[in-house]
């Protein structure tokens, strides 16, 4: 195991009812004025904006609202909001949506606090300093309200790239199950292919010996796999709810991720996808992963055959380790197409046309890049574009 | 899922010689005159507390030294710790150690800000105000390095009690599993059963449907289960040693404990072993753990059969699921006997003339507790003492 720091100082208020809770913790975590931000009109209509408006003046902290957080958050708005937070004396950013919203919150924290552009984050730089965050979670997927990063497309070259740093960690997340029962099935799974994707990219490492870890990630992809079945069939189902955020938050703040190498190809192959034609984060990683997987898992094929064993139940081949290796790819993908997720460019509505495009600008992106995806393997351009051609 | 508040903002320094950041840590979390608290001389003779002390020298903040812990930690040097930070004016408390020093630098931190006396947590006030804590920690075991809780003996009745608060979280722990390596066979393997049993603590739920932390637990088990064995064959196995030592934090912080009903039957029924006898916790639940689950065990068969299947590679016997939990119990019971810990009051050095007393102890303390044993079960005083005669 490789040395670490491991800092996650989030308070979680988790169950039902816990955004009535907003104003006593931005209270708690220092902010005396605050940044509503969040979405489209999912959260006004649900009532839930107006419970959390309540709960801020109830404590007699003013705020600001600002909306219009799309999936693939722009850097446009992000640029907005430092504005806003400036001219205002914003000091508590409170995002409430799923992932985009919080990253976009996370952004406008950081750039509000500092001299530049707030890009030079998402170009490399390490965030050090926000104003502190508070989330209110309404889908279980990102994991960004118990991480420390952020991920913003920027609009010139439909760039889509991520930043971190210790002080993106939200001070505060309200995860609250039954506020994920009214989303539409497909964002439910696309989320949950975003948590099984976190865990994925954790698992496949060049550390040996360390099982600690290792069980961990599975045990949270065999949680996901037994409680995504149950939300699909019943969205009411609480428990599976709960289970679902719960292991969301876990599978992303680090703690199974910790003192070994980690992968990431599969975000940094998908993020292309999800920027060029703004389809859903998760439905691209569903599509991304079993290629990527069956491209690398030569890599090491008893990693891939020891998820294959343990996760997704398949039968160790003595004789042949590798078609194990593969079972266990072909039985994520099975799992992923039975909760409604794409399974080809098609289905995602991706075109051939553009693989080239896509590969270059994956490996190469604005030209500060190194021209290869390192993580599990360390793959060139000529790579990426083989992947994306196991997704036709 | 039960709604929760999960808190955990201590810092985790992991990995080879992070000791000697022990000096910048506590000028980061604002200690500018630190009371160092330890035990015997094994710290001393090894050269890790002259390795703490320069690095708090080369950050100029002055010192402290308080030894003495031993293991069961005594009210009495408690004390004298309060005594001397108060005289002393100090303000951070930095304890390097196992459990038992961490706990006792705990009840100091506490009692130093408290105007009372400070065994009024340990009868069941919460703690909420303590001097900052800092760990270096020296065996993997009780998890005190990442939990909020603590465990004090008071001389008078050889009374063994908890305190729990968040105060008492650590602001930073050091985890250099290297320190371990020389801790004798007995030791670690005490400290493995502790880990164990604090993973079935959390296990032994009321709650239904709570697959993620069922799964989560049962992976930390597994974990020492494949690594315990090997630091048996090889003491120097850094790997498994750093294995054991996260999964020790991961066992009892609570991620995998939220939401859900505990039951702490087996605990509190070794306290008062450990307390009578002197003999190491660990051992004491080594005992405890298997006498506890066959008495209980029919109160939620298809939980014991579960754990037995998923953990300890039983075969689910479908026509008789006790014969599946009470084989994951003997399963249990080898593994720990197969690491070298007693499997009876002889083996522990108790004595079958103490159990009315024991049981009597267990259930009624200092006549402040309920005459009750509460978690999974509800256990009396008789049912106590069967337990403590299933041990013989």
């Amino acid at each position: 195991m490789e040395n670490f720091n491991f800092y996650a100082p989030t308070y979680f208020a988790f169950g039902k009812d816990r955004e009535s809770d907003c104003g006593q913790l931005v209270k708690r975590f220092g902010g005396s004025k605050v940044l509503i931000h969040f979405g489209g009109g999912s959260v006004v209509r649900s009532g839930l904006l107006d419970r959390v408006k309540e709960s801020l003046i109830k404590e007699s902290i003013p705020f600001l609202e600002l909306g219009g957080v799309k999936p693939n958050p722009r850097s446009g708005l992000v640029y907005e909001g430092i504005d806003l937070c400036r001219k205002e004396n914003i000091d508590f950013v409170l995002a409430v949506g799923g992932g985009s919203v919080i990253d976009s919150a996370k952004a406008i924290a950081a750039g509000t606090v500092y001299d530049g552009d707030f890009w030079d984050f998402y170009e490399g730089k390490e965030v050090t300093k926000a104003l502190p965050i508070g989330t209110v979670l309404t889908i279980a997927a990102a994991g960004s309200e118990g991480s420390p990063d952020s991920v913003i497309t920027r609009e010139e070259g439909m760039l889509k790239r991520g930043a971190s740093g210790e002080a993106y960690r939200p001070r505060f997340s309200v995860l609250n199950p039954a506020l994920t029962e009214t989303l539409p099935a497909y964002q439910t799974a696309c989320g949950v292919t975003d948590i099984i994707a976190h865990l994925y990219e954790r698992y496949l490492t060049n550390t040996k010996n360390v099982e600690v870890t290792d069980r961990m990630i599975e045990a949270l992809i065999l949680a996901m796999v037994n409680e995504a079945p149950k939300v699909m069939a019943n969205p009411h189902d609480y428990d599976a709810r709960a289970n679902i955020m719960w292991g969301g938050m876990m599978a992303h703040n680090n703690s199974c991720g910790v003192g070994r190498t980690q992968d990431w190809t599969s975000h940094t192959v998908e993020h292309e996808l999800s920027a060029l034609y703004d389809c859903a984060h998760g439905a691209g990683l569903a599509v991304t992963m079993p290629a990527v997987f069956r491209y690398t898992y030569k890599h090491d094929v008893l990693r891939f055959a020891q998820i294959a064993v343990r996760v997704w139940g398949c039968q160790m081949d003595f004789n042949n380790p590798e078609a194990t290796a593969l079972a266990g790819i072909q039985a994520l993908q099975n799992f992923l197409v039975s909760i409604g997720m794409p399974k080809n460019f098609a289905e995602l509505g991706a075109d051939e046309k553009d693989i080239e495009k896509l590969a270059y600008t994956c490996c190469f992106g604005d030209g500060s890049a190194s021209g290869k995806v390192c993580g599990f393997t360390t793959l060139e351009q000529k790579d990426v574009e083989a992947i994306y051609r196991l997704m036709l």
